[in-house]
């Protein structure tokens, strides 16, 4: 049975539990969330010995089953002063599954300035000094480490922001070339896993088998169905595959929801430029790879390798919130100026969206000039010297827009709206005002059904049944969180009945539990009522649940404004 | 009858209006916590052109009345998201009286950067251009508009900071004899008065009377007696003149109660060093004044000029708050290194206890090392050349905590807490967790009954009758906030029976009506749940009336904590 590994930072030592009875049988984010919930004081500073950061892989991760290889990071979020979970990809997760670790548990913080790198292997949790890391970016981390501890070991780690404890702070994770393009990047977990002074986490699962499945037959046959249903679907199958998640520019721009120049329209004159569309035939031109998997057994392969015009590698994890942050949003239209501002944003670890979102708000408040990609990169730059205007950039959005003077920031809960305008995607709005996690369009993504006619189509631009709709996509991407299933399997999954039933049996299949569609539901309930929970005991209450006034502006070209009431935005918060 | 002088800011209009029926008989924060409940959306934000900046003279201000010159200064706070009423002395407010002026509001915003004086005369109300005054501190700003504009015109102008819109900026107001000592320093109203593009106002009540009295005789036999009452009480009639406000280091050092090293202990080795003593000493030894009003008709005279040692001047309004922020909190005991930075913030326009607390936060960050006057003055001149570090410093304490890592923020509301530990005054400590205003000792000064033995004696290290005497007091205030007195005359009044009723008698001597002490309880409960209300449409909840978790710990010498519960403080609220 698996075991929750906890580590005390200050004293550096480590044991092995066996999960208490509220504990086992969960993964993901309802594991992470309910360890946040169970054990960290609602009030306390993110950045203090009181908060933890928790590591979970998913239910499935470590089986076969296909796209089940991301990780939930969870803790108190120094943005947003909430619950976190952010969710990455990468190949640590699954690493840790087979070395039998339900969850990692970084607890209390050192009293010294010296940082460690922990290394997890079959036998051993080691402590090695780190200072001879520091300021190290995470595109040099991931092949410093891989050098020394062995080519293919997990790694997260921080980059100078995380050591600044900067409130944009991400972790990155090495993904299968070793390249730095991974993160949980939302809400600054960086920041706390900086505050407890480790620079990496390396685990080497040599030597280890995949966990033992309880019926082996039951789910290979469950999973070669699930496998071709995501081939199958025209989005995860063909468009993710070939633009990335760039093929939404495009998309989103047409449909006049792409935020533009700070949420002031919804078109971007120069969308063609930076669509998934240039991304990919830029690739086909230099070399790089169009598509990849983010960890072992993706058979969607949205991710990619990015080179410049020289042919020489740029960025990977090029991903569509990310150039829209610091294109449409910032006026930006060159494709590769967004590629370096993302390899940046790799390397010092820091949200892309966070930071994006925030370079738009620097030019709003006259920093930089709009569009200027290149003063973005050299503002940017300045997170990785550590001087005082990178600890400005570095904090975000709302800081950043308090230090100018600015009055458009467009936040909730602090944290920085990402590429779909909530008054042309009502659904995925409601989810930026009600989502325990503050503004975040993966906490349920209305997008399906508003713009992709996935799942079915809601209009848009009405209120109605978008409350509903954001409140069944929030469950159903808590439990598919939990599960470790990538997100991308939403596609297929809303749009044929069958699909929830596969997760469903392989679910079983593993653990020998007699699990139903409904218990799935009742996951994604249970895990959304710890996360409010967590937020209550933290202080928030539904006057958090809001919009800033900005999104009261009518926004062309539908000439929409958002218009949801406390009570009706609460709906989407009542199981 | 008085009128309200509206005044566009976009437009550069200014229109003069009769009090509707709410506003009519109204002054001081009763009058400018009420135009912001009604005129000020709850949810805009602080900068944008939604939110209005309001100056209202005092109900008695104009008056003869002793200690009446107090105006009030509100609007939506860029600090902490709330109402705020910020009070200051100086000689605009009894200007504005003579002009018949109830209150000016400033509305809406320019499109463009053009920065305006307005100029209030009997006659005229102008908009003169004063690009020419940008960046022109406020300690010249004074001298300068009084040599264009007249000798005595009541200025009150912004420096730097409110020009830069930081959050701690405050507006400073001439005193008698033009310096720049007297301010609405808390809650950043100086960049509400930055973003609305107006660097001073000037008041020149040439060729006016004093607003004439319904009954002069009553008024003049009750005024007399108010006067002997405040000389003759030993605080406002011997304690506060002889040391001014920092007759109080060494008192609350005394009690255990100064917090030192950013709250981490309540007794300051070096207290004497920088005691209302030492600072009466050094201003007998150098020149300077002893003892001065801060505005004409005070008897209580706490103000001073304080000179360095060449016998130069080097600052006014030299307050106990300021030195304890600057001096025990971040264990700085160099007296005239404390005036510099008092100096820094006047000419700067900063709130003195939101950045000496910001400057413990910097020391607590590692930026510069604890108990460095010098460093302190060097960084702190970084607002005023408007670098990062500048505006870091100048967005407050929560603000640099943020940037630097910090986990130990003595905020409530965002709003840095001031000199008296929450821990061991404990009503207080009650206000500050529930004032409307955020941490703000003078929205209930329960320092009287806690440590100075004023209006009873309560216990200020146990949680019994603290929340009452919190409420009490927070009552007593709004209503002589509202009167335009002194809040020094809480004293005497809390000790003497009559003086309520000298203060309704000089009401109604003034206006003709007929005024009961329970009226004036009623009206300050009145101001209160205005506040309350606004803050309620602006999202705070009982949620934000928390001290933060730094103040769970044991507080030496007296070894007490902070152990009021949700519920108990709620009481401080409910009416």
């Amino acid at each position: 049975m698996a075991k929750i590994l906890r580590i005390n930072t200050k004293n550096k030592t480590a044991t092995f539990e066996t999960p208490s009875d509220e504990y086992k049988n969960l993964g993901g984010r309802a594991l992470t969330s309910k360890i946040v919930l169970r054990e960290v004081p609602g009030t306390c500073h993110p950045l203090s010995r009181d908060n933890k950061l928790i590591f979970a892989p998913g239910m499935l991760t470590g089986t076969p089953a296909a796209n089940s290889g991301r990780m939930s990071v969870g803790a108190k979020s120094p943005l947003t002063g909430g619950i976190k979970e952010s969710n990455t990809g990468g190949i640590m997760s699954q690493k840790l599954a087979r070395l039998g670790i339900q969850a990692i548990i970084l607890e209390d913080k050192p009293d010294d300035d010296a940082y460690s790198i922990i290394v997890i292997t079959k036998d051993s949790v080691e402590f090695l000094p780190a200072n001879e890391y520091l300021g190290v970016l995470n595109g040099d981390m991931m092949p410093r480490l891989w050098e020394r501890f062995g080519k293919h070991v997990g790694v997260a780690s921080i980059g100078p922001a995380g050591e600044q404890r900067l409130t944009s702070a991400s972790i990155q994770f090495a993904d299968p070339k070793g390249h730095a393009g991974r993160a949980a990047g939302r809400g600054g977990l960086g920041a706390v896993m900086g505050s407890k002074k480790i620079k990496a986490i390396v685990v080497n699962d040599t030597d280890t088998d995949r966990p033992s499945l309880h019926d082996p037959e039951a789910f290979k046959t469950a999973n070669k169905k699930w496998g071709e249903l995501l081939t199958g679907h025209p989005v995860s199958g063909n468009g993710l595959p070939a633009y990335g998640t760039a093929v939404l520019v495009n998309i989103i721009n047409e449909a006049g929801a792409l935020p533009t120049k700070n949420f002031r329209s919804g078109r971007f004159d120069h969308a063609q430029d930076i669509s998934g569309e240039t991304l990919s035939a830029n690739i086909e031109k230099r070399g790089g790879i169009v598509s990849e998997g983010c960890h072992p057994g993706c058979v969607i392969k949205c991710s990619q390798c990015y080179h410049d015009k020289d042919g020489n590698f740029l960025t990977s994890g090029f991903e569509y919130e990310t150039i829209w942050a610091f294109g449409a949003h910032c006026l930006i239209k060159d494709l590769d100026d967004i590629a370096m501002l993302d390899r940046l944003c790799d390397d010092f670890g820091l949200d892309t969206i966070e930071t994006g979102v925030t370079m738009g708000i620097a030019m709003e408040g006259g920093l930089i000039p709009w569009g200027d990609g290149k003063a973005a990169i050299e503002l940017l730059k300045k997170v990785g010297t550590g001087e005082p205007m990178g600890k400005i950039i570095g904090n975000g959005a709302a800081f950043t827009g308090q230090a100018l003077g600015v009055d458009r920031i467009p936040v909730v809960k602090r944290q920085a709206l990402p590429a779909y305008d909530p008054r042309a995607v009502k659904a995925v709005g409601v989810t930026y005002a009600t989502s325990p996690m503050g503004a975040d369009h993966t906490a349920g993504y209305g997008v399906c059904q508003n713009i992709l006619h996935v799942g079915g189509t809601i209009d848009p631009l009405k209120k109605e049944f978008n409350v509903g709709i954001s409140k069944d996509l929030q469950v159903a991407t808590a439990a598919i969180d939990a599960a470790g299933l990538c997100l991308f399997v939403a596609f297929p999954v809303l749009d044929d009945a069958t699909g929830l039933q596969l997760i469903v049996d392989m679910l079983n299949a593993q653990s020998g539990l007699s699990l139903t569609t409904d218990d799935v539901v009742a996951l994604g309930i249970s895990i959304l009522k710890d996360e409010h929970e967590f937020n209550r005991l933290a202080g928030f209450t539904q006057k958090d649940d809001r919009l800033p006034d900005m999104f009261k502006e009518t926004f062309p070209p539908h000439n929409t404004t958002w218009d949801f009431t406390d009570a009706e935005l609460q709906e989407a918060k009542t199981f």
